[in-house]
């Protein structure tokens, strides 16, 4: 077992500069009997109540007492660089556990902080710390979940009582999959403010739902959802209000308020803008959902990597069979994740910095487009990668992947629905297009089609900044080919899509929707190709700052893995744009052959070196003891005592 | 709702010769309770009883009963293309039922019927039939488990009192993951042979488990291994054996028999052919697997495309939201599946086909190994395309895909364990390719290099029988440009494959097992090839032979599809071998956008002409009303009626 007292040189480096919030927080779950057991075998409502005590037991620990009375006191510095090690953490002891803290203090708590005034903080947020009450986050509705702009719950200003008046006009206007519906306390409630039949758009609300009691505020009604592929610990409702009465201090008035006489007033002009500004509150929670899929990937792996190196089967001819990990479709089906799960942890890492300069600096994340972008994409492509990564995970280790006790098939259940919510993964990708595009047309702003012309010459020669690496050797095997390369296909994607739109929408006269709609492909493509891009730049980064030898070593091979996997996946794009060879086609696959077998040894001590504790593991055949599952009990290789253990224990019961 | 009583030409032709068979059981499915409610809310151990009530049900139908005597008499008559329209009806109703009735009448009932003897099929399997009682089928051991070969439970033969002695040696001989364990009675378990300390080999033992009451046979241990990903119906568990006494009769002597003296005698020499004898009678079982991704693809994609079609989400500005299916990337990530269950329900159809005409010639399957090798192949390229295809359904579903209600989850979770159970896929692959390279070299018996010369100069000019299907002009677009360009790409890589073999191994004299393993990745791509091939083969020839213009003309649509789908896929390596210039590349991608545009929304159509009754669709977002999750229901946007009923119920609520 990685003893979590004593971590290696990349252990620390790995966790990174709050690695004490880590430790901190290891030995918090690793001392809770609330986790020191799976719960797939319990009732709904048993696992329900198991994650409020585990929900509460966490938020109760004196260092997340601490950080949510930053998040009150909006002390930002460094908030979200930490925020993020904390839900990584959470999330590995119990995934429904990290995602209902996410509804109560990401999304409650971000809707009110960053929608709210200090007054409103401290009467709708600040009482969650010492679990007055909770609450829930009430945007998505039956007929408008990614596209939430169209939502229809209305709230109707009463300048006679000086409420708002909340209500459900229609089936479709129903909000859905409201987390923590079952057991919170307060909505913040996405809804159309209307003054005098004058619609000013979407704004917040705080409405009660029901009292410590669980009696139901009047006029509201929770519907349960029950059962789901996986976070069975949420409790996952539909909101329904029928002229729901609230006062007028509920509306969250940052950016718009209703004076007591019915006046708007709002320091944003425009809805679309306005919304946009609300929604941008949503962005540390998408990375919080990155930071969730990259928790799950590192858990599936630590046990899919341990598993290869002791179950063996199959061999050379009258020898002993071969550890499963020896067989070549199984390290290139698993090293590649591995490359991943480490680039994603510098990225999220590098999106939570920026994130927290510009907050520190007192910018609103709604004018940092560029950023929403980047979070939208990370979201997308670190989920997509952990859904293929937890599969792989569960195919390579066999049967014993499909049984409960070994956790993959819950972290797959759980995972799994990261996909599309909090922004559907499709919808993702063109926000970060239409960033990239944006950009692309300002840089011309005195003719587009002259622009494009220049752009695509001068481009033709390949002037690409990634000095700053340092590499210069210009072969496929260098990182700095696989950058140049990355690089490439994004600004082709870029150009090539920017003169698509114009042809289309300019020369033709397409409607809009339909000639982005033609696109979609595209525009998919040249979205992922982008976060493909800086994964590899952020990983390449940390690489090089890495100061101990061999970690660096370690991780340059992986880095290198990473961006040979990146370009393998779209060698056919680059040989129809002649940007590969065909012989160098296959040399890129050789590399990326041979780089997965040269890992696949070091995988053991990357995944020691994640640091989970061993409840977080939990999984039989990744060599930590279950009594509920002796039968998939595999010692770890690398591991001495645990081998005679387990040899022991074979020749004491046959 | 597609009325089971009024199918179209087009459902007929999918339902095929037995189509009889399959209305017989869409009514019994219909009318019985026990299919009428989804069972994920249930506890284990109701979920485990409504499956051996719901298994019982389907056993007792005539149709059944009719079924297992032609089993049990061996008439094996079109016995199997009768099994597949079987198994797919019963799985569509509930997976767990047909993966236990796979357990009690494929791997069990098969065990005896292909390995006994006549008295022994009347002994050990004619009472299943009125339930009198169940079997199970014990292989797979904790330490084997795909390589099946090197099992380790032994069984000594003493002469004394005629008797076997069945013993678990070590905990790696535990037999593992056996369904039916905690609930049936005998199970056919493979063991070491060994008499008078001589080893046999494998041999396929009758054992009782547990009698009528319950009481376990002397010496047996049963281990309940419980929660599973899916398939929780299934009780799957361990069985040990300590000395466990059996009479000699109770060995299956088809292959080998042992005398009251303890003479061993076997018509079969080689242990290791003996053993490959035994277990090609697992290959229908290999099929039925195909046959229940295939049904779990089609019930996703009911589930999907009938959502994609009513949902409605984003649109131009000041216009109608579109309905979801317009969006490019859905129906680019939903019709190429389409179009793959489609080319297996053609493709199962053609190898049963094969095996019903081998078997009724008085063959055995093991003496036909370009069967079983096909069967291998389909049963894993089938189960990974269901992954991907429910995993997109789900997806494409948004959160309603996540719930339970609409049965996209459970079709995952009771699937996934396909793809390596019944041989790890890999396995299969591997066992294709086998085939593939034994077939080559059978060619060149003079000479293996200069055979390889002689055949890739023959090749280079690409004579390659696809006459038959009657396409003559050859562009990107057309059928036959298609099927050249996949059994190109298969000969290529079957000729690559043994070059490079041939120089590790004889030119090198590196050993097989490590020259096999570092060309893992070129074997599976083979494998894969190989079945691209065959279900684009008789995809085309299913088009030909379909008699309705307008059914053929759709079925065309889907062929092309499928066809462009897997050469996009590969196009990489097209591009490398120089087969596609880069513009034939972009012209394949072009044509797979235009098709998938083409056919979305005929896809209505072929959900529809599934003709799956609603008690197996379920999922209230595919239009079947489900008292429990009223918020779910979508209507069908084909039905008229079921849209005004929504309306009405809409209007009654709010």
């Amino acid at each position: 077992m990685a003893a979590p007292h004593s971590p290696s040189s990349l252990s620390r480096y790995l966790d990174g500069e709050f690695w004490k919030i880590r430790d901190n927080l290891r030995e918090g779950i690793s001392n809770c009997e609330l986790f020191q057991r799976s719960s797939y075998d319990l009732s709904l409502d048993q696992i329900r109540d198991l994650t409020a005590d585990r929900l509460h037991y966490a938020m109760k620990l004196p260092l997340m007492q601490r950080h949510l009375t930053d998040q009150v006191l909006g002390r930002k510095k460094k908030f979200l660089n930490r925020s993020v090690d904390i839900s990584e953490m959470i999330c590995s002891a119990d995934m429904a556990t990290g995602v209902k803290m996410g509804v109560v203090c990401g999304l409650y708590g971000g809707a009110v902080t960053n929608l709210g005034s200090p007054e409103q903080v401290k009467q709708f947020y600040a009482p969650v710390l010492n679990l007055a009450f909770t609450g829930m986050f009430a945007l998505t509705e039956r007929g408008h979940g990614s596209n939430a702009r169209g939502i229809l719950t209305e709230a109707h200003y009463e300048p006679a009582t000086q409420e708002f008046i909340i209500h459900t006009p229609c089936e479709d206007a129903q909000k859905m999959y409201i987390g923590n519906a079952m057991k919170g306390h307060y909505a913040a409630v996405f809804a159309q403010l209307i003054i005098k039949g004058e619609p000013h758009g979407p704004h917040c609300f705080i409405v009660p739902i029901r009292d410590q009691h669980g009696v139901m505020w009047p006029g509201v009604t929770a519907f349960d959802m029950r059962h789901k592929e996986g976070l069975h610990g949420v409790d996952n409702g539909i909101l329904i209000f029928d002229h729901v009465r609230i006062p007028r201090e509920n509306l969250l008035d940052k950016f718009g308020s209703v004076s007591a006489d019915g006046k708007y007033s709002s320091r944003i002009r425009s809805k679309g803008t306005r919304f946009n500004a609300m929604i941008a509150a949503l962005t540390p929670t998408r990375l919080a959902l990155t930071v969730q899929a990259m928790a799950a990937m590192k858990l599936g792996l630590i046990i899919a990597v341990r598993y290869s190196h002791s179950r063996r089967q199959f061999g050379p001819k009258d020898q002993d069979e071969v550890k499963i990990i020896e067989h070549q479709t199984q390290y290139l089906r698993l090293m590649p994740h591995l490359a991943t799960s480490l680039a994603l942890t510098f990225t999220v890492r590098y999106a939570a910095r920026l994130m927290d300069d510009a907050l520190s600096q007192g910018q609103d994340l709604q004018s940092n487009r560029p950023l929403q972008a980047l979070v939208a994409g990370l979201k997308a492509y670190s989920t997509w990668a952990n859904v293929v990564c937890l599969q792989e995970c569960r195919e390579c280790t066999g049967g014993m992947g499909f049984m409960m006790e070994n956790r993959i098939p819950s972290l797959k259940c759980d995972s799994d629905v990261f996909v599309t919510f909090e922004g559907d993964n499709m919808v993702m990708l063109q926000v970060v297009v239409r960033e990239l595009m944006t950009q692309y047309t300002k840089q011309f702003e005195d003719s587009i089609v002259t622009g494009m012309i220049r752009n695509w010459s001068s481009s033709a020669s390949d002037r690409i900044r990634t000095s700053f690496l340092g590499f210069s050797v210009d072969k496929v095997g260098d990182l700095s080919f696989l950058l140049k390369a990355l690089s490439y296909r994004e600004r082709v994607l870029q150009r090539s899509l920017a003169a698509r739109l114009y042809a289309k929408v300019e020369k033709n006269k397409e409607e809009f929707f339909s000639a982005w709609n033609s696109c979609l492909h595209h525009v998919t493509s040249l979205a992922l190709a982008h976060i493909h891009r800086v994964t590899l730049e952020q990983f390449a980064l940390a690489v090089q700052e890495c100061q101990v030898k061999d970690d660096q070593d370690l991780l340059s091979k992986f880095c290198l893995l990473h961006g040979t996997s990146l370009v393998y996946q779209e060698r056919a794009w680059y040989l129809e744009h002649n940007y590969l060879s065909p012989g160098a086609s296959r040399q890129i696959r050789n590399q990326l052959l041979e780089l997965c077998r040269s890992v696949k040894d070091d995988a053991l001590k990357v995944v020691a070196d994640f640091n989970f504790p061993s409840c977080c593991i939990q999984a039989p055949i990744a060599g930590v003891v279950n009594p509920r599952a002796e039968w998939g009990f595999y010692p770890l290789s690398e591991s001495p005592v645990s081998q005679s253990h387990a040899q022991q224990r074979a020749m004491s019961k046959l």
